[in-house]
């Protein structure tokens, strides 16, 4: 990246040119996009619906505009900034996500977002300026209602309403713990939309990996090429209330002991899973009836999750913490229901985009390696209903849904390059037009 | 219980008449109390300074108005009905509280108001009548506000303000978990009193035993002796935020996973400890930062309450516990603080009140043992700066802090009949004057 030529790249292999300055201004851009819901610790508390969320939106939504983007916002708040460069031809879309998690990093879904505007807008002033592009379809920057799930769940709300795996009726009618609705929050913040989307006919994403996979290979661009398997659940144990202190331990049936003890036996089966292939699990959201300090809970509520890169052994663990499950209703005197909630095995993107994405990265002398996803993502949606690329870069020592989480400016900008080669390519017909 | 005579009790051992009407009337009155804060499985829920811990104070003072009682309502909301025997003498206080934990019973606490209020109601008339008593005090009902602790910790806080244990200033500004504070709640109730507090002499309290030893031993009258040692402690468990999926199980500092571990060490505790002596162990309040589905917990905030009859023992069940957290440090990367918030060890009750009940419990052939109470009560307080009675009556099945709990009709108004007899020979000096 020497910028000795202003005009084109300077960088063997790409097609759609930048420059220093453009690179200045993606860099500009993020750290405009990292004020809105910035905390002290450094990273960024953006709920989804919150007026922060509806602040960064508006940001957007004013660049894309700018730029002569047209924006049009579904029923479920997603957003679109369309580029026409075909005329009636359906759309590529590039995005990820604008809200976080709370005291979340201003990575995790931002940078997608920020790095799909600036492609679109590089490959849109290439086109303009009459430069090496022979598109057969449109591009569409878009950022998803509510990826993290964290004030309305489940997550993937607006990829999921708008992939036909939830009805939008049941999501609008989603409401956070204060009993605001999703409705609600999207009327706040003028995100509650009635255009129709757009018609798609491929996806791309770019995120931040969120483990230490792409650092520790040293290596720069990841394509993805299929999900860990996951299967979440929400359990429930039941006790009974009574006295902290003078009801007899042999007579308590406590709901918070049943539940640490499966806490910890969650953990240790990630322990005796260690692989690979490996086991993760966690618990991490929970609550406690009444939730008093003289009161032996009656009832918690908690989440469950297993995630494993192989769904034999996701089988085979789930199997064991049933059991461990009938050992504490046993020991502890309680009830315990384990309920499905989300279940996906080990799936695959279409390899005609890891395949697409190792061929420019090589051109871009950026290296580069398949890899799977153990988190979810708006393109594990898309990828089922239109052919979708995912691209991570990597993360400093790992650090994901946390203030401290971090990604260089190089690899940032690196990203971007190959996304803009990514999607250019796409809209040509690569990937799309051969599944 | 014949009734044959209907102005003096049919009972050996009486000195204060009564008969069937009373005690109707007494029944009467316990199923209106029990109307305030219903709960569809036959408990109440009268959090402290709430609406329905409005009304039912309201119903109180009402009925203690047409009875000719002086009310009077202090700085923190204790609720005083004054009856003058002696004019500008000092007063015996009998009571307990009306207000309840969530999903509470309807007699703890309920029953001892209105036994009090009933014991001193016919007392009153017993005087006015010309009956046989020499009272050298006052007479007193009082509503100790916010015994339980649920909505504003901590529990026993009327009581506390009143013997000094606590200022009313910070008590009047204690907060709820939505913001507010005591002082809104009591002004919102019509309980924010500035009516000074009667200088008093001695304290009653019945309440129910919320344990299973009368019940086991087939006796109907517990009086109290001493309490148990008690240590409770706020314990924070600090981890560090990540990706429930995407970070690697050997990365992760998960503040819930501690917490868990430290839950279960509570409880493998007091079964290393099933003495007699018994430690009694339990966390029964916990809160998680973020409490997220996907967000690895950064804090998790809990309660932990030891108690045994023995402070030895305790003292050596502290010692192994914070072992435990040393421990759980180590092996889960998470730090944790542990604070003391109360403490204290095993204390009489002075022995002249056990002394009396015993002695008037056997001149009415209601079997009688001295105990031990578990839990914490306004008479914890009050022994501390009068000489101070305390009485059991049963619990079916111990049940305790449950919308089951459940004593006797008979074994309630046995007990009213036993405290009514005490406070009365309280009122002529005894226990008062030999203390």
């Amino acid at each position: 990246m020497t910028g000795e030529v202003s005009t084109t790249t300077g960088e063997r292999g790409a097609r759609v040119p930048t420059n220093e300055e453009d690179d200045a201004r993606y860099l500009d851009d993020f750290a405009a996009v990292s004020t809105f819901g910035a905390t002290p610790g450094g990273g960024v508390e953006r709920l989804a619906g919150s007026a922060e969320d509806g602040a960064v939106r508006d940001w957007l939504v004013a660049w894309m505009r700018e730029r002569d983007f047209s924006v049009v916002v579904d029923e479920i708040g997603n957003v679109f900034g369309l580029v026409e460069l075909v005329p009636g031809a359906p759309y590529v879309a590039v995005g990820s996500h604008l809200d976080s998690q709370p005291l979340g990093g201003r990575y995790d879904g931002a940078y997608g977002v920020l790095a799909a505007a600036h492609a679109v807008d590089r490959i849109r002033r290439h086109a303009l300026d009459g430069g090496d592009v022979t598109p057969r379809y449109n591009l569409a920057v878009v950022d998803w209602f509510n990826e993290e799930g964290a004030r309305f769940a489940p997550s993937m709300m607006g990829s999921g309403v708008f992939t036909h795996k939830a009805s939008v009726e049941s999501a609008l009618a989603t409401a956070d713990r204060a009993g605001a609705t999703v409705e609600q929050a999207l009327r706040q913040t003028g995100y509650r939309g009635s255009d129709a989307a757009p018609s798609l006919v491929g996806y791309a994403e770019i995120h931040v990996e969120q483990g230490r996979i792409l650092e520790d290979a040293g290596i720069t661009i990841g394509a993805v090429e299929s999900t860990w398997a996951a299967h979440k659940y929400q359990v429930v144990v039941q006790g009974e209330q009574s006295h902290t202190g003078s009801t007899a331990m042999s007579d308590r049936r406590d709901a918070l002991a049943g539940a640490a003890r499966l806490i910890v036996a969650a953990r240790e089966l990630a322990d005796a899973y260690a692989g690979p292939p490996a086991l993760h699990t966690s618990v991490s959201e929970l609550t406690v009836l009444p939730n008093s300090p003289v009161v032996v809970a009656r009832e918690v509520r908690m989440n469950l999750d297993l995630r494993s890169p192989s769904a034999a052994l996701l089988r085979e663990a789930e199997g064991r913490f049933l059991a461990q499950v009938r050992e504490v209703e046993r020991t502890t005197a309680v009830e315990v229901s384990v309920r499905t909630t989300h279940q996906w095995d080990q799936q695959p993107y279409q390899s005609s985009g890891v395949e697409l994405t190792q061929s420019i990265a090589a051109g871009l002398g950026l290296p580069c390696i398949p890899m799977q996803t153990i988190a979810g993502h708006d393109s594990t949606n898309l990828k089922d209903v239109v052919p979708t690329v995912m691209l991570f870069v990597p993360s400093v020592d790992g650090i994901a849904h946390n203030e401290g989480e971090l990604t260089s400016d190089e690899d940032c900008l690196a990203g971007l390059r190959l996304l803009t080669e990514v999607v250019v390519a796409m809209a040509e017909g690569a990937v799309v037009d051969t599944e």
